[in-house]
């Protein structure tokens, strides 16, 4: 079978997203899976394409600090080598950290235990030119101690069809976070952590987006679990712009968290 | 007398400068201080050149997370209309971050106390896509212990012929380092620090790359005494490049340390 002909790997990726549309491939558009399967067809000098999977689909102009990806190589490579022909064959925005053979039944999706997603807002007056790109500028100021107590509704298995983009095809509302953080950061930054299994199409940015409208006095904390039971995207905020976004870590069943290194 | 006519400010500045020639003005490229003058005269709705002056020039691709600026408006503004008005009309890499009006005798050079530089290096096999331009690449492990070992040297009060670019017009190769360290940030990255009253031209740039040759083994620590008292570029490193390199912070005679904020 043609499946079966080549060798597995695991590789781990890292990518600044302002430049692209989104993880998945698309016909019209530049995309990080996009990008890494062109790449590795050069590196193996194939015309076919060689398709790669990821842990789940990152939005457009979203980034990833750690994303963990597998294919299938038609030719012997080493490591070091599908390392290389990534970085060569990808602007410098994307970066190859490591790749390593891995047994046939790989499967970034359905090994992935949790991942940390991240929002970055600088919130003072004026922008911070080492951030464009990589923060939500909020000139407001926000209170993240009234942030924080209104982040323990979003913990645990909910349906969080409240925090779902109105296009999100999921068969299932229902998802579960371990954990989520609202802190400061040197003064000028906020920082929103979550950890979840998996989250719906733009839950994190919802949630932002509704987090936001806690912070700024508009929504008091107390509401926060009216609007998640409500399951009406209606009732929850604005999508907080992608760019603030970033995927930090994934963590598969096989164990140890891999970390950017 | 026209040079008295008008208000003196103080601003306070950070750059990323990747895009720019340097601080200086010239005629057919786009710089810091360029932008700036443009970014003021519009401010204040004047043809003529609104000059502006600095602690000190830095050369084309270094970045500055806090400059002190001066500069003399024609018209009377208020210090978030001087804010924003340089921040509307100049890209997002350079931003404003604060402005005051100050006493008329008022001089960034003349009254700066010291300077604190970062070069930034990092120092693993594969890029980094969120450093991209910040820090120089440099893949072979560098020994930042035998770097530090070297570093006193630098420190005090010498003659810096051997570092300083060919160039380099000053009248007097004598500065005075008052602090240097090396250290490692988060296992990847190597930062050097310096801090003095001023430099010479491509001074730090040609003390880091004299720097990483002791990291690298191609030069003893013991070393660096001989090349900085033989007085003679060309016993000293490579020049490191210049996107590797920010000046941090800026302090004046008149009191406190002015950080990013």
């Amino acid at each position: 079978m043609q499946r079966d002909s080549g060798q597995m790997w695991r590789a781990t990726v890292a990518w600044r997203g302002g430049a692209y549309a989104g993880w998945q491939w698309q016909p019209n558009a530049r995309t990080i899976q996009g990008e890494i399967e062109g790449a590795l067809a050069r590196l193996c000098g194939v015309d076919s394409t060689i398709r790669v999977s990821a842990t789940g689909r990152t939005d457009s102009g979203v980034h990833a600090e750690m994303q963990i990806i597998g294919f299938r190589l038609p030719v012997a490579r080493l490591p070091h080598q599908v390392v290389a022909g990534i970085n060569q064959h990808t602007d410098d925005d994307i970066v190859c950290l490591r790749a390593e053979t891995v047994d046939d039944d790989f499967s970034p999706r359905s090994w992935t235990k949790e991942k940390l997603y991240r929002y970055r807002i600088l919130n003072r007056v004026q922008p911070c030119p080492f951030r464009v790109g990589l923060v939500w500028h909020l000139k407001h100021a926000l209170d993240v101690d009234t942030m924080q107590a209104a982040i323990p509704v979003l913990v645990g298995r909910h349906d969080f069809s409240s925090f779902r983009a109105s296009g999100c095809s999921a068969k299932t509302t229902v998802r579960y976070i371990l954990a989520a953080e609202v802190r400061r950061i040197e003064n000028d930054e906020i920082q929103i952590d979550f950890v979840g299994h998996g989250f719906l199409r733009h839950q994190v940015r919802i949630m932002v987006g509704t987090l936001i409208d806690v912070g700024l006095g508009r929504t008091p904390p107390s509401a926060m679990a009216i609007i998640r039971d409500a399951r009406d995207r209606n009732r929850a905020g604005r999508t907080a712009p992608a760019h603030g976004l970033t995927l930090v870590s994934v963590e598969l069943m096989d164990g140890a968290r891999i970390v950017d290194e």
